[in-house]
């Protein structure tokens, strides 16, 4: 139950497979397209987290110079997918060691040839691609295959690297260019080396590529074969990495690759969710930790997670609060760095919250909406087309949902929760605190007749109500923030540190601290009407109830937006799940009833139109203790790469790629809702399976320790692994 | 200079004659369209105020029976305009007398006929329309006339009448309707008395008009006319107006013209504004007056009059802020019984206000924006179709534009301010004011680092720029009705009256009175910038700032909308004046480099997409003694309704009507702009008469006393008149 694998080659599925058999790391995603690809195909080495931007487009991640670029001439005739159809072709990849493999047979008279490769990121070298490359034929035939780097790379808003240079003896390929915005250096290297009947031949240019030409030694084998390395540096001005490069070499593919499976195996063990019973759910949701292992932010200091994490340049390859409320969880319960690293990026991006705060003409930390580099918000005031006029219009992704900081708090108050890492409060996470109950209280606004503090102006998780009043989640995240800041306060008074009043001091922050304390008793918290719905936003109840459905038979284009103006702006009738976002962030709060009567309320009204809303329910659905709601909103987020359902274009762009935050939710809605897994001052259980599953079993570090936890239908064990 | 006279018959201007031509009072409407129109002409014999709704419709004021119907018959041919191309045409308004004249000639062979008519609402009698029809020959001709009442009657969302029953002796026509809505009984009669050489032969039916055949005594005469009188009832039951109608008639047409001419001449005695040395200037200006003459709300207690004044359906009949702001200032200065009633008007809808703000949330007094009867809010929330798609677009014209309740505040300061009339504060309009100030109390925000109160989420005059926070205009006219409170309230004290005390202390308001008189000091307003320009409104310099032609020329759609989503609604270009109207109002706090900073950057801003823009613009070039900008700003306000070149239809929905609050406009611009009248505790003046203009004298009404003011380039007379 660790292979992933497509049979019969359909070229509509090329665009898809890039996504499903992604491989890599958060250094260095490489799509899982095929050798004989290109620019066309959407192959793309992608260099997540290193942004650039070209004239007035959007600022993106850069594509590095594919390596992986080989094809085969037999008889002179190009034999590739691109040119001929298969009588066989299977793409399959392996979760569990991290590794693409295809297979591919063609047919030419009665001769039959068949082409193999496998390829894999290592885990423990920087961003080096290790692969090798087989062709066998049923009948002796005369061959050359040409391998090297394809510079003509895809790109959305590019081209990034200019300034192109190519540098090949039969030892090595190189290729460097220069990026367009910082001039950062990207220098691709290949290595080729025979594995069996084969010689490189010498060097050629081509289309945009530089290639060795590798010849059968003699043609009197069936068989041929060779090794291939592929290292990426960034800024590596004096080549220092080449040693680096050679020695891996060195140890050739068998070895890197038996390093690498040591390494990611190690994973696994940690971050694995064994499913007994179902093994649809069960693929499903190693699939989705498959995403989440690959994607863990603990390569550098102060990653974090892009919400299309490493497989490409869409949503401008920036972090949004997916990572902190769908991606975070997974990395508390599994890998400690990667947890904390998601919060020193944003430490790291506070100057950039306050630079952007400060735009809108408020005090502290307003975060990016889509967060790239130092903080920087690559979202636009025009995130869609009118279809109708072709002109862009405003959205208010960036300016006005606010909930953003809020989130980031949660997330930290999530990671000491766990650790008690209380470290990271020295590191800046109680600066970040301070600058964010700042904004908060320059943003909110106190209501004089109603005695409250209230949050004006706002957009929730729900995107297609712009601008409304006391959205209920966001109202809740900021009271979480003010409280949280006086637990802290809290905190360091009873371990008689006065680092909190000095860095107050430090801040300015006196006085405001003492008009927070005022205003957190006066949030306002809009409270469950007589049938216990709680009103997603001020005036929400005045919006015309109309089914969604009726609603949406009135689309005139099938891609027309939906919010704000659009037609479910002005109705009941929501974008993803709202409410039920806070009811699970805050479910300690929140009793079943409630749970239920919003869940039956809201969810007719959700269109799901954004791959974060189904586990939002899944999870509503567990907390209902109604499994038979929940399963099928958890295989919806857990597979949403694998059936690659999700929309690919909009409008002429490409904005596929895959959806980590529904990882995330399939993994929450595993371990918080199937297995009720709560946490406090001890670990919880309250199991609630799913029919079909009979048994979960999956680790989680807490406090220091780790626990293996086996849950059943009825029962439970909660076991210390030493 | 008191002639409006078109010359030539143009079938394109019948509807713009409709409007150029109007005749009546606050109490019938008379469209300037000829006896021989009919439905399709768009004809209205309009009910102010009188509102009815069919199905879901809009709801807009009822029109009458049309017992204007003529037509003429010549040897069983029939000589209208409507078949026949005429040799001369000309129809005219004699300002001075409220009178519609036309004459038409034919040519049928040999023979001219002549076609004059004449009618005037009469001044003294409620809803009484007098006429004269005169036939003239040059050849004597075999003719018949055919004249009675039109009940097929022309409706934008009609019918309004049903259950229409006819009566009818060669003594008097009578058509009778019920209103679908409310059942109010509408009743039209008309009695033809003979006046030259002509008898009423019989009565018949023809497509929905009941008419008189008319006939010559004999032919041998080449003139034959007969007078003609009708009268409209509303609900009269019992036939009570019969009684009245005949003495009416039995006065006879001359004796009726005569007594319409001294009351309609003492009117103009009072209002008239005497331009000396141009006399464009001087038709354009008396045109304007003349409509706010026709239009004077003094025919009933708590009339007010409608942003479309009495000239039809448009705009539903509904009364905006343009009647506090534009007009009001006419009456104050010439009819004290109207200028009250624009007030008592309020005071009746005071408690529809307090239902809208209670429905969306608030506490007070929410005025309509859109107000019939009852102060009910004829807006809705889509008031604008998309081109693009034919859906209706939601706009915000109902829910933010809250300055209304203000604006109505600002009409009852100055009402109190010219008379001295605080029987108007007993009879409601203290409650009216506590209500507004509680309103805002209520809808403003404290901002508590700011240590300000604010006021969110608003539209300003510039509706392009919809919910927009901290409009400086409205923010000025909430710290004006916070002031005024507390102005009010120190009069009671003066005077020893506990009448203040006692109604707060009922209205439950002592608490909040407290609150407002520390909020009062805090609101925020915006001040000038560095090159003294007032933001107007937060993050409007953030904004595009594009030529607004250049932008225009991006239209897809000559009818598309350009605020909200629309071309303007992200660029600094506005749809009218909004600051300006700000700096006009509060003209005492504004220096004249402020004037000239914000009228120079703002103006060339301004789509002028109002008819409520150019004066306020003209006002604020005579604030900055620029006569130059203000001549032709002025003129464009006075002539709206002259050159017609206001749209007519937007859409297939016809918006055309006259346009009171432009001659409101252009009467405070000649006013306070081009004489500098300003009213504190005395009468002072400044003028800034225009190159083309010598002199100009005009008379006011200011605390019981009337003066004639003359006023020359450099000099003006105030003299008292007793």
């Amino acid at each position: 139950m660790w292979e992933i694998k497509s049979l019969g080659y359909h070229e509509e599925q090329i665009i898809g497979n890039g996504n499903k058999f992604l491989i890599g790391s958060m250094n260095l995603g490489v799509r899982g397209t095929l050798d004989e690809h290109e620019k066309d195909d959407l192959v793309a080495v992608n260099l997540p987290l290193l942004y650039d931007q070209v004239g007035d487009s959007w600022r993106e991640p850069i594509n590095a110079f594919n390596p992986l670029y080989t094809v085969l001439k037999v008889d002179d005739e190009i034999i590739s997918l691109k040119h001929k159809k298969p009588i066989y072709h299977e793409q399959n990849l392996n979760m569990l060691d991290a590794t693409m493999y295809r297979k591919t047979i063609f047919k030419i008279g009665s001769n039959e040839i068949t082409i193999e490769s496998t390829r894999f990121v290592s885990s423990n070298h920087d961003r080096l691609i290790v692969g090798n490359y087989k062709v066998s034929f049923k009948e002796q035939a005369d061959f050359k295959i040409y391998t090297g780097i394809d510079y003509d790379v895809w790109d959305i808003n590019g081209p990034h690297l200019i300034d192109i240079k190519t540098n090949h003896d039969l030892n090595r390929l190189e290729v460097s260019g220069i990026s367009y915005e910082k001039s950062n250096l990207i220098k691709v290297v290949k290595k080729v080396i025979p594995n069996f009947k084969v010689k490189v031949q010498h060097t050629l240019h081509m289309d945009g590529k530089i290639l060795y030409e590798i010849l059968p030694l003699k043609t009197n084998s069936l068989s041929y074969a060779f090794d291939f390395f592929a290292h990426i540096s960034i800024d590596d001005k004096n080549d220092l990495s080449k040693e680096v490069f050679d020695h891996a070499v060195a140890l050739g593919f068998d070895k890197l690759l038996e390093d690498h499976l040591t390494c990611f195996h190690k994973k696994w063990e940690d971050s694995d969710v064994k499913i007994e019973g179902d093994d649809e759910a069960l693929i499903a949701l190693r699939y989705s930790i498959y995403h989440l292992i690959i994607l863990s932010p603990d390569k550098q200091k102060g990653q974090s997670v892009p919400a299309r994490g490493i497989s490409g340049q869409t949503y401008k390859g920036a972090i949004f609060w997916d990572t902190e409320i769908f991606m975070l969880p997974f990395y508390l319960n599994t890998n400690l760095k990667a947890a904390k690293n998601i919060i020193l990026y944003r430490i790291k991006g506070l100057n950039g919250a306050k630079l952007k705060a400060s735009y809108y003409g408020y005090k502290g930390a307003f975060f990016a909406w889509e967060s790239q580099e130092d903080g920087h918000d690559a979202c636009t005031d025009y995130n869609v087309t009118d279809v109708f006029t072709n002109r862009l219009i405003r959205t208010y992704f960036k300016d006005k949902q606010v909930h953003i900081s809020a989130d980031i708090i949660y997330a930290l108050k999530s990671y000491i929760l766990r650790t008690k890492d209380d470290s990271i409060l020295y590191e800046g996470g109680l600066e970040l605190l301070i600058e964010v109950a700042r904004f908060y209280l320059d943003y909110g606004s106190y209501k004089v007749l109603k005695d409250r503090f209230e949050i004006l102006d706002v957009m929730g998780p729900d995107e297609y109500h712009e601008r409304v009043h006391n959205n209920a989640f966001t109202n809740r995240m900021v009271q979480m923030v003010f409280d949280y800041l006086f637990e802290i306060k809290d905190f360091f008074t009873k371990i008689k540190s006065d680092y909190f009043n000095k860095l107050v001091h430090t801040l300015g922050f006196d006085a405001e601290l003492e008009l927070i304390h005022h205003m957190r008793q006066k949030i306002y918290i809009p409270k469950p009407n007589k049938d216990l719905i709680i009103e997603q936003f001020d005036g929400y109840f005045l919006l015309k109830d109309i089914d969604i459905k009726t609603r949406l038979n009135e689309k005139i284009h099938p891609n027309e937006y939906l919010g704000g103006q659009g037609l479910l702006g002005d109705t009941q009738n929501i974008k993803q799940a709202d409410i039920l976002t806070m009811l699970y962030l805050f479910r300690a709060d929140y009793s079943k009833d409630i749970i239920k009567a919003n869940f039956n309320y809201y969810e007719p009204r959700t269109e799901h139109g954004s791959s974060l809303s189904a586990s939002m329910y899944a999870l509503g659905a567990c907390m209902m203790e109604n499994e038979a709601y929940a399963y099928p909103l958890f295989m919806k987020s857990a597979s949403v790469d694998l059936t690659g359902d999700s929309k690919q274009y909009a409008g002429g762009i490409y904005i596929g790629g895959t959806h980590p935050a529904a990882s995330g939710g399939a993994y929450l809605t595993a371990i918080y809702g199937f297995s009720g897994l709560n946490i406090d001052d001890e670990i919880h259980l309250k199991p609630a399976l799913p029919k079909s599953i009979q048994k979960m079993t999956y680790r989680i570090k807490h406090l220091g320790k780790t626990y293996e936890i086996m849950v059943t239908k009825n029962d439970y064990t909660i076991k210390e692994i030493l």
